[in-house]
C-alpha cells in the first residue's frame, strides 16, 4: 500500500530534504532539519500523491488515508504528550501548504487548529493567558471562514473595528477579554449566516475540511497565475504539512521572525533578517507592522539569537546554500518552522556564487548552476545615472534592486491599462496576491508598508523588478489617488523614480546608465565561458548595437537585418521610389541611390566586429510594408473625391492606390518576402551584395579581417538557393576584382519554412551555413500567425493546452523536432556545416539548453541576451554531465 | 566511345522502337519501321545525348560526334546512290526535331537542305521538272533565312506577293520558272540584308547549322510553354533526324498525308486520314490548304492506299495501338515518314481501349493505362442539350468534342484579358504555336482552315477544349473584328456557341447537359474499380453535390465544409449576429437559430449518401470572413462624417467597425481559425455536432444506417484534439440519449499543419481517422499562401526553381515526406488508422498515386474528379506491378 503521510518528530523524521517531489519543499526541509536534531514542531506531511489523487478523483482521498492521518494524529500526541480535542491539555495546530517550488503567499494556510469551546479552555490554563488564548480561537474562527469556507474578510472585520470603536482602542491587542469573546461569539454567527452550517467544533472535522481547502487553493486563480508566470507545471500538485502550534504572540519573551544567512538583496555574507515580538508568523510576511532587523535580536533575546545563529550556519553549511529560514520563539524557546533555500536578486546570486567558491563551500561548476540565466537580465538593468541631482521625497528599503521611472498609478488593474501607454510606477499600501498582474505590468513597486520579506519584496525581486517597501513616511490614499509626503502632494499621473538599490524615492524622471559588468560578474562570467561549447553571437543590425554586443561578449553577428537599413528616414522615400518603379531600369537607378548608404552600414559594422564573423541577410520583409497603409489611401481617396479635389492630384493618389492593391497580401507572413523578392527582382540582391563586398574589400585593402556571411532568407526549396547564391557570387567576384582583393565570405541560407527543415540534405548541398530562424519556423510549423496569436493563445495556456508560449521558448516536441531534423539532414550532406540560430529564442535559456543539446554551433540573440545565452549555454554542459 | 548517330535504311537500323529516351518518339519509330520492312527513305537520328551536352556545355558539340556525322553521310550516300553536294545526283535531306514526348510543331523543321546552284542542276535532271527543283531551292533559302538565321517570314512573303502580282497569278504553283529563279536570287539578298552573311552553298555547313539551330529550338518559348502546359520535363532533349527527302509535290502522281489507323474524334475502327496531291508534308499540318478524306485515295491511287492501309493494319497490330502515320507518294511510290502512338479524344480512347481489349489485342489492365487520367475530363464535360432548339449558322469539322458558349475574340492576347471576365471563344483563320496562350485562355476554338489534324485541333484536343476547324464558310476578317457567314455580319463580343463533336456553329448561347457515363465508359471505370486499392470519396457539402458525387461513383464523403452552410443568404446574418456578440449566452442564442438548419442539411447529406461514410468537419475560417470589409467601412465612416450624418448613425458604424478591426487579422491563414475557435467558443463546436447527431439519430430511428465521421481540424496539438473531442464526446452521448439511439461515429482529425504531420504520433492516440489537407499542408510547409503566391510563382515556374505548381501536383520530395512521416508516425501508434486526404490534390492524378504509394486509405475530391481519382487510383497498383 501506498504511504500517504510522513511523520517528523522527536529529531527522527521519515522523510528527509531529497524528497521534495513527495514531500514539497516545507515538508522536506522540515524533515532533514528534524534529522538534523534542529528544534522544529513536531507533525506530518501529506504528500503531493494526495493532491494529485483528489483532482483526478474529483476530490475524493484515497482509500486507507484516513486512518493513516488517525494514525499520525496519535503518534503526534504521544510525541507532544498533548490530544486532539482535549479540553485540558489540547494538541493544536497549524495546516499550511508546501509545493515541491515554493510559491509564497499563493495558497492557503490554517492556524490554531483544533480550538473549541472545549479546548479553548485548556490553552488558557496552559498559557495562563486568556486573552491570548481567546484571541487565538477568534483568529481560527475567522482564517477557517474565511480560508476554508470563502466567507468575506470584510465581514469579520466589520465586527472587529465596531469592538475597537465601542472599546476606544486602536489595536486588536488593546480589546478586553470579554470583547473578545464577544467576538468569537459574533465571528460564529457571521460564520452561520454566510455558510449556513456552524462553526464545526470537532478537531477532527476542522482537520478534514482545512485539508481539502489547502488541496482546492492549488487550483485557486492566484496560484495558477502564479504558477503560469514561473513556468511552473500544474500537475505538481501541493503537500501538507500539519505541525504542532507553537506561540510567537505569548507575550514579549515571544516572538517571530524569518531570516536569510546571506543578504539576498546584495549578497553580502552577513546575517540578515526581521521579527517581530508578541506576533504570529504570518504577520511578519503580510507587511502589518513593520518588523525589526535581527541585529535587535541580539541585544533582546541574546541566547535565542547565538542559537539561531548556529542553526542556520549549520543549515548553510548543510545545504551548501545560502538559507531563508522562518522562526518562532515561545515563552524564551527556538523552534525552526522552515528551512529552504533563499531566493535572491542577480545580484546577490552571483556575489554568493562568487563567495562560496572562495571559501570552497562550492565549485565553479556549482557556482555556475546557483542563477537562472533569466536573472542576468537583472544585472544589466539601468541605474540612475550618479551625475544627476535628485529630488528624494522619502527613503524606504531597498527591497529589490535597479531604477526605475514611470507615472504613479494606485490599483493592479489601473497599472495594466495605463502601461500600454507608457511606464508607470505602482504605489500600494501593501501589495498581495491579487495585485501581481499590476506589478507584471509596472515598471517598479513602492509600498508603505511591509519589509524585505513582504509580498512586494519578494514578488519584485522574483520578477527582477525595482521595488522599494515599508516607506512609511508617504501617506497613501488610495481612494483619492494621492500621496502625500512632507506636506506636498503627488497625484496620480506624476512621474515617479524609484531606486530599489538605495530605497530613494526621487519625484520626477531621472536619466538611467548601464551598470558595470565587471567584477564578482565579470569573474562568473570567465567561468561560463570556460565551460560552455555553444558559440554566443548577437543579433544587431547597426555599429552601436554591435559595440553593445561585443561588450556583452558576443563572438559575432548571427544576424544584420539589411531591411532594418531601409527604415531609415531619409532612406524611405528612395526605397519606395524604387518599390513603385515601373522597370527594372528605373529599379536599379534607385538602388544605385541606396548603394552607397548601404554600404556604409556594412562598413561601420564590420569595423566594430573587428574580423568577427557577420551574417547579413538579404532584404526580407514584404515591400508593401514601406508603403503607406491601403485602407488609409482608400479613405484618403474617398474623400478627396467628396471634396472635389482637382482631378489630376486624385489620379496621382490612385495610381498609387492601385500599386499598393497589387502588392497587398491576404497573408504577407506567408507572400511575396525573403528570397522570394530576390528570386523576382534580382537588382536587389545585387545591389546588397555589392554593398557587403565593398565594404569588406575597402577594409580588406586596409589589412583589417572582415568575415561577411552572406545569407539567404525563408528558403524552401533548394532551387531558391541555387538562384540567390549565383548572384550573390557573380557580384561577389565582379567587386572583388574591381578592388583587386579576394576575401573570405560564405553563402548560407535561413532554415525557416518547414519545408526547408525537411529537404535540409539537398540544401545543405549549396549552403555554407544553417541558420534557424525559430520565429518563423514557429509560425509556419504551428501555423500561428505570431500578430494574430494573441487572439487565443493566453485561451491556450490557460486551459493548459500549451504549457509556454512557442514564441517564448521553443517547442520541443514539435519545431524542436523539425530543427533536429535539419541539423541531422544538413550535416548528412556536408558534415562540418556551421549551424546556429537566429530568432528570439536564442536568448531563452530554456530554448539555447535545447540548442546545445541537439548539436548546434553557436546562438545569435538581442545584445542584452547575450550573458543570459554565455551562462544557460554552459549550464548546458553541467546538466549533460549528470 | 560514346554512340551519338544511328543509322537507319536498307530494311536495318542501328536503334528499335525502345530507345525513345535516345532517338526520341519519330527516331524510333523509324527505325523500329525500318526494321520492320516498311518503306523508310533512308537516314539517320542524331541522340538526345547531343543535344544535352550541347546544352551543357555552351553551344558545343561532343568530340567525335562531327566523324561520326560523316561517316553517316557516307553510309546515306552509298544506300541511295546520291552524294551529299553532287552537281549530278544529289542527296538532300530533310532535318527535324523530334523528342521522346511528341511536341506537334513546337521545334524546327528544315526540307530541302543539300540544295544550292550546282545540286539544283542535279534535282532539275533527276526530277525533269524544272519549276519543281527551283521551287525546292525557293523553298530552302526561306525556310533556312527563317528558321536557322531568324529572317523574318515577312521579308521572304512581300518578294513572293510582289511576283505574283506581277505575274498575275494567285498561287505560287503558278508561277513560271524564271519568276520562282528570280525570287531564289532575291531571297538570297533578302538572307544577306538581314543576316549580314552569304546563304551558305556548302551542304555539309547547311547541315551543321540546321543541327545548331534545331537543337536551339528546344528553348524557344513556345517550346517551353507547351512543356510547361504539359509537365513534360525540360531536361530530356530533343534529338534530330536527317532523312533522304523524297517530294510529294513532284506532280500529281505524287502527294503526301498524315492518317489514323481509327477515328481520334470518336475511337471508331475506320481507317482515317487526309492528305494532299502534290504538296509537301508541311502543308497538310500547317492547314494553308484543305485536304481530302483519305477515302478519296482509294480511288485516286488504289494500290497506293492498298499499301498504305496493309502497312499502317500491321504498325497497329504490332504497337498494339492506335498509330498516327505521316505518309509521302512520290511519282507513285509510298514512304512512311513517320509512325507514332495516335493522340486521340478521351471519348475515343476510352472506345478504343475497350474495343482492343474485345478484339483480343490488349488485357484489361493494358486498356487502363491507355488513357491519362486528367483526361476523363474531357467525358464530363457538358453537351449541348439536344432539347433546345438552335441557329446553325456553319458547319466544320469536329476537331475537338465538347460543348462551349461564349463571346467572340479575334487574337490570343485579347482572348487571355477578355476571358478574366467572362467565357470567350477563339476565332481565327487559322491558329498558329503563338496563340497558345489564347487558346489555354479560351472556352473554344473556331479556325476557318485547316483540318482534324491541324494545329488548332491537336493542341485543342490535348486541352480537352472543344474545337471546330476548317470551317470555310466563314469569312473571317481578324482586322475589322468580324465574321461574314451567309450575309450575317457576327461581331466582336457577340455571343457564339461551338458544338466540337458535330462541328455545328451556333449564334448565340445554348444551354449543356452532362454526358452519359455508361456504355463503354462505364465498362473501363469497373475495370479501374476492379483493380484499385485507394478509396474515393467526394468533397460535398451539399445533397446535390452528395448526389452527383455517388453517380460519379464516390464512396462517401470525405470533407463536408460545414462554413459553407453558414455563408447561405438567410443564415449570414444570424451568423453576424453570433459572432458580434458580447457574451457567451447571446451567442448560443443564435447558435440556437442556426442549429435547425444546419440540422437539415445533415440530414439531407445522410439522406443521399445512404450509409457511406460522411466526414463533417467543424467550422473553419475565421469568422471575420462573415462580417463587412474593414477597409470599407473605414470609408464609408470618413464619408458619414465629411456629411455630418447623425452622431447615432456615425457611433453604430464605428462600434461594428471596433468589432471588425478587433477581429482583423494581419495572417488570417495563421490565425484565430480552424479547432481554435472551437477552443476560444466551444458553443459553436457543440452546435455544430449537436446538429450532425441530431440528425443521424432522426435517421437511425427510421431504421438506416448513417455514418458520421466528426473531423476537428488544424490541430497542431494533441491537446488542441483533446480539447474538442471532449465537447464532441459529450454532446454526442447526450444526443443520443435523447434520441434513445446508439450510433457508430468516429471522431478524428485533419493533419494540415506541419506541426501535425510531426507529431502524428501523439495525435494519433485520440484520432480515430486522419485526412491530410494538403492545401494548407503546402501553404504552411512552403510558407506560401495561396492567395498571394501569384505574385511569383509564375517566376518560380519559368526559372525551374519549381517543376510544377505544388497547389495543384503535391510536392513529393518535401510536403510529401511531411505526409509520409504523419502516416508512418499515426499507424506506429494506431495500426488500421483510417488515412485519406481531402486537399484538392485529391483530385490530382500524379497526388492520387502518390496518395496510392504511400499508403493511404483513400483519397476524396470534388464531385467532378472521382472517375479521375478512380483511373488514377487504379493505374498507381499496375504501375507499382512493373
Amino acid at each position: 500500500m501506498a504511504k500517504y503521510v510522513y511523520f517528523f518528530g522527536g529529531r527522527k523524521a521519515e522523510g528527509d530534504g531529497k524528497m521534495k517531489d513527495l514531500l514539497g519543499g516545507k515538508g522536506a526541509g522540515l524533515a532533514e532539519m528534524t534529522n538534523s536534531g534542529i528544534p522544529v514542531p513536531p507533525g506530518f506531511t501529506i504528500t503531493t500523491k494526495v493532491c494529485n489523487y483528489f483532482y483526478k478523483n474529483k476530490g475524493r482521498m484515497p482509500s486507507g488515508f484516513k486512518q493513516e492521518i488517525q494514525k499520525n494524529i496519535q503518534k503526534l500526541e504521544r510525541t507532544t504528550g498533548k490530544r486532539f480535542g482535549d479540553a485540558k491539555n489540547p494538541l493544536l495546530v497549524s495546516v499550511r501548504s508546501g509545493a515541491k517550488i515554493s510559491m509564497p503567499g499563493m495558497m492557503d494556510t490554517i492556524l490554531n487548529l483544533g480550538l473549541n469551546d472545549e479546548t479553548i479552555k485548556g490553552l488558557i490554563k496552559k498559557s495562563n493567558d486568556e486573552k491570548f488564548a481567546w484571541d487565538a480561537y477568534r483568529r481560527l474562527v475567522q482564517m477557517f471562514g474565511n480560508v476554508v469556507m470563502g466567507v468575506e474578510k470584510e465581514k469579520f472585520e466589520k465586527l472587529l473595528d465596531k469592538k475597537k470603536k465601542e472599546g476606544k482602542v486602536k489595536f486588536d491587542q488593546q480589546l478586553s477579554v470579554d470583547a473578545i469573546k464577544d467576538l468569537v461569539d459574533g465571528f460564529k454567527k457571521v460564520y452561520q449566516q454566510e455558510t449556513g452550517k456552524k462553526f464545526p467544533p470537532d478537531s477532527l472535522e476542522q482537520l478534514k475540511m482545512a485539508i481539502e481547502s489547502v488541496f482546492e487553493s492549488w487550483n485557486n486563480p492566484r496560484a495558477v497565475t502564479y504558477r503560469k508566470l514561473n513556468k511552473i507545471p500544474d500537475d505538481l500538485g501541493t503537500a501538507i504539512n500539519i505541525q504542532t502550534m507553537v506561540f510567537g504572540n505569548m507575550g514579549n519573551d515571544s516572538g517571530t521572525g524569518v531570516g536569510f544567512t546571506r543578504n539576498p538583496s546584495t549578497g553580502k555574507k552577513k546575517f540578515y533578517g526581521e521579527y517581530l515580538l508578541n506576533a504570529q508568523g504570518e504577520d511578519v510576511v503580510a507587511g502589518v507592522r513593520t518588523p525589526l532587523p535581527i541585529e535587535n535580536l541580539k541585544k533582546e533575546m541574546p541566547k535565542v539569537y547565538q542559537e539561531l545563529w548556529e542553526i542556520t550556519t549549520k543549515l548553510e553549511k548543510h545545504y551548501r546554500d545560502t538559507q531563508d529560514f522562518e522562526f518562532t520563539v515561545e515563552n524564551g524557546k527556538l523552534f525552526m518552522l522552515q528551512t529552504r533555500i533563499g531566493k535572491r536578486t542577480a545580484f546577490a546570486a552571483v556575489k554568493i556564487a562568487v563567495d562560496m567558491v572562495k571559501e570552497g563551500l562550492i565549485t565553479e561548476e556549482e557556482a555556475l548552476m546557483r542563477l537562472a540565466p533569466a536573472q542576468i537580465d537583472q544585472l544589466l538593468h539601468p541605474i540612475l545615472d550618479p551625475k544627476v541631482k535628485v529630488d528624494v521625497i522619502a527613503r524606504g528599503l531597498p527591497a529589490s534592486p535597479g531604477a526605475a521611472s514611470g507615472t504613479i498609478i494606485f490599483t493592479a488593474e489601473e497599472a495594466v491599462e495605463k502601461s500600454k501607454k507608457g511606464p508607470v510606477i505602482l504605489v500600494r499600501q501593501e501589495t498581495c496576491p491579487d495585485d501581481i498582474h499590476g506589478m507584471d505590468a509596472a515598471k517598479g513597486i513602492l509600498t508603505a508598508r511591509g519589509g524585505m520579506t513582504s509580498h512586494a519584496a519578494v514578488v519584485a525581486r522574483g520578477m527582477g523588478k525595482p521595488c522599494i517597501a515599508g516607506c512609511e513616511t508617504l501617506q497613501i490614499s488610495e481612494e483619492n489617488k494621492e500621496i502625500i509626503v512632507n506636506g506636498k502632494t503627488i497625484k496620480e499621473g506624476d512621474w515617479l523614480t524609484i531606486d530599489g538599490a538605495t530605497g530613494r524615492v526621487i519625484l520626477g524622471r531621472v536619466p538611467t546608465v548601464k551598470p558595470s559588468l565587471s567584477g564578482d560578474f565579470g569573474i562568473f562570467m570567465k567561468w561560463a565561458d570556460k565551460i560552455r561549447k555553444l558559440g554566443v553571437r548577437a543579433n544587431a543590425d547597426i555599429p552601436r548595437d554591435a559595440k553593445t554586443a561585443i561588450n556583452f561578449g558576443a563572438e559575432g553577428i548571427g544576424l544584420c537585418r539589411t531591411e532594418h537599413m531601409f527604415f531609415a528616414q531619409e532612406r524611405v522615400p528612395i526605397v519606395q521610389k524604387m518599390i513603385l518603379a515601373d522597370t527594372e531600369k528605373e529599379r536599379r537607378k534607385f538602388l544605385d541611390e541606396l548603394l552607397p548608404m548601404q554600404r556604409e552600414d556594412f562598413l561601420g559594422l564590420f569595423k566594430e566586429m573587428k574580423g568577427y564573423p557577420v551574417i547579413i541577410r538579404t532584404i526580407d520583409p514584404p515591400l508593401h510594408e514601406f508603403l503607406p497603409k491601403r485602407e488609409e489611401l482608400m479613405v484618403e481617396i474617398a474623400l478627396m473625391k467628396e471634396r472635389k479635389k482637382p482631378e489630376k492630384e486624385i489620379k496621382k493618389k490612385e495610381a498609387l492606390l492601385a500599386r499598393v492593391n497589387q502588392l497587398h497580401e491576404i497573408n504577407p507572413m506567408l507572400g511575396h518576402r525573403g528570397c522570394r523578392l530576390g528570386i523576382t527582382y534580382p537588382e536587389i540582391t545585387e545591389m546588397q551584395v555589392r554593398a557587403i563586398m565593398e565594404a569588406a574589400c575597402k577594409l580588406a585593402k586596409k589589412g583589417k579581417t572582415v568575415l561577411p556571411e552572406i545569407m539567404i532568407p525563408l528558403v524552401g526549396h533548394i532551387n531558391e538557393l541555387k538562384n540567390q547564391k549565383a548572384v550573390v557570387v557573380r557580384v561577389a567576384k565582379s567587386v572583388m576584382k574591381d578592388y583587386g582583393v579576394k576575401i573570405k565570405y560564405l553563402v548560407g541560407t535561413m532554415i525557416e519554412i518547414p519545408r526547408g527543415a525537411i529537404t535540409a540534405d539537398e540544401i545543405a548541398a549549396e549552403a555554407e551555413f544553417f541558420s534557424f530562424g525559430t520565429n518563423d519556423l514557429t509560425q509556419m510549423g504551428f501555423g500561428f500567425s505570431r500578430d494574430d496569436a494573441g487572439k487565443f493563445i493566453n485561451d491556450y495556456l490557460s486551459e493548459g493546452i500549451l504549457k509556454s508560449d512557442p514564441f517564448q521558448t521553443i517547442d520541443q516536441d514539435g519545431i524542436g523536432k523539425l530543427i533536429g531534423m535539419g541539423i541531422k539532414r544538413g550535416r548528412k550532406t556536408k558534415k562540418n556545416l556551421e549551424i546556429g540560430i537566429c530568432g528570439e529564442h536564442g536568448g531563452d535559456p530554456d530554448s539555447v539548453k535545447f540548442c546545445h543539446r541537439i548539436g548546434m554551433d553557436y546562438v545569435s540573440c538581442s545584445p542584452f541576451r547575450v550573458p543570459i545565452a554565455r551562462l544557460a549555454a554552459a549550464q548546458a554542459v553541467l546538466e549533460e554531465k549528470k
